[in-house]
């Protein structure tokens, strides 16, 4: 792991690292000493580690709880290479769907592929993270929504690191096999009129969490409209599980 | 308004009252002076405005938010005489359910009866706690599920003052008028294994809300089994809306 640029604002100090050819980003209270729960976030398609909801999310939960949070670049994103095989499938998934093929079935496969090279990655940085002193072994909360839903959802199955988690945008189509194996705490974020996962799909994923306590938050709007008061909800629930 | 008798406990002021034979009680902080929010919450079928969890939650409410909450009897319910129409349909679908009929739409038409009665009951309430000095006219809040759902609906809808209400445990089948004409944020509750509410309905009630802000919070479980943290999100609901 090595850091590549460290900066501090508003009482929260943001290193950014590389972990082999892994771009991430770490967000701790300036000062912050000894261990502390750690949130990971998994950003959606298109952006990246260091995307402004990212950023957002990543004050509010060191301001305000404390928490360690990290966050890297999915393959193809942010200041990683372009992927050729993902980019090939991504424009043949394009012109599937042009050609009048449903785009949630093709989502949920192609996020399950990219799923078998994140898993690793972030039980990596997982690794690399909690070994430095301002991190160390807490408990680890996972929050991510879309892309960082269908990556979390096999990511939160396979790390029992992971103690709770915010996921949500989603569908069950790919990740039914992993979906089952969750059984921590979940909040699971919906949103009542989006226009890229059918309801139904969202509905399933929730039923088939294996978790005891689960809540699904549903909002009117579309995909990239949750509203900001599930931030406030997140916090709080991150707090009950791992504070 | 008649108070009929008045306790502090732990810094809450009780008194209970009657409004023509309405049967009531209003909880306050102990001291208060002057206008603040004023939560009303309507109890479920074969409870009472001072059963165990409507205590707890007026406390919570109370204490940590400085709401005034107020609550009465439903006819027929706690305090006040057994209502023989009301008794004679209630028997009548017993029947009718131990003969095959559906649960549902049986209950529905009941509390559309009922809410006849109980809203204008209810608006009084409103206006007589809303002149007393510790009350006054501050922004409503609206709590109720299951029985307070079903007659909520029509309360909600018809009464202006109220800004904001927790609403669930209940179904569309009846309420299909009221709850379209509802636009203020609501809160809906939903127990996902829910043995007498269909989840159809629970989902296709939240779905007829007119309200642009509109949060579906469901949890898995029977009827009876709200996990206990969706009093604390009631609470910061209320907060952000009639604080």
């Amino acid at each position: 792991m090595q850091f590549t640029s460290e900066t501090s604002f508003d009482g929260i100090l943001e290193q950014l690292f590389t972990l082999g050819d892994i771009p991430g980003v770490l967000w701790t209270r300036e000062g912050a000493v000894g261990p502390r729960p750690l949130i990971l976030m998994g950003h959606g398609g298109g952006q990246h580690k260091k995307a402004p909801g990212m950023v957002a999310r990543a004050r509010r939960f060191v301001t305000e709880a404390g928490f360690a949070v990290a966050a890297v670049d999915v393959p193809g994103h942010g200041d990683r290479p372009k992927d050729e095989e993902y980019d090939r499938i991504a424009t043949e998934n394009q012109a599937r769907v042009a050609a009048g093929a449903e785009l949630a079935p093709l989502i949920a496969d192609f996020q399950a592929l990219v799923a078998r090279q994140t898993v690793p990655e972030w039980r990596a940085v997982l690794d690399a993270v909690q070994a430095l002193g301002h991190v160390g072994p807490g408990p680890v909360g996972y929050w991510g929504v879309s892309l960082g839903c269908g990556l979390g959802v096999p990511f939160v199955a396979a790390e029992p690191r992971v103690r709770a988690a915010v996921l949500g945008l989603g569908g069950a189509l790919a990740s039914a096999d992993a979906v089952g194996r969750i059984t921590v705490p979940v909040e699971f974020l919906v949103q009542w009129d989006d226009e890229r996962v059918p309801r139904a799909q969202s509905l399933a994923l929730f039923e088939a969490l294996a978790s005891t306590e689960k809540s699904l938050h549903a909002n009117p709007g579309r995909h990239g409209e949750i509203p900001a008061f599930e931030l406030e909800s997140a916090l709080r629930f991150f707090a009950r599980h791992l504070g």
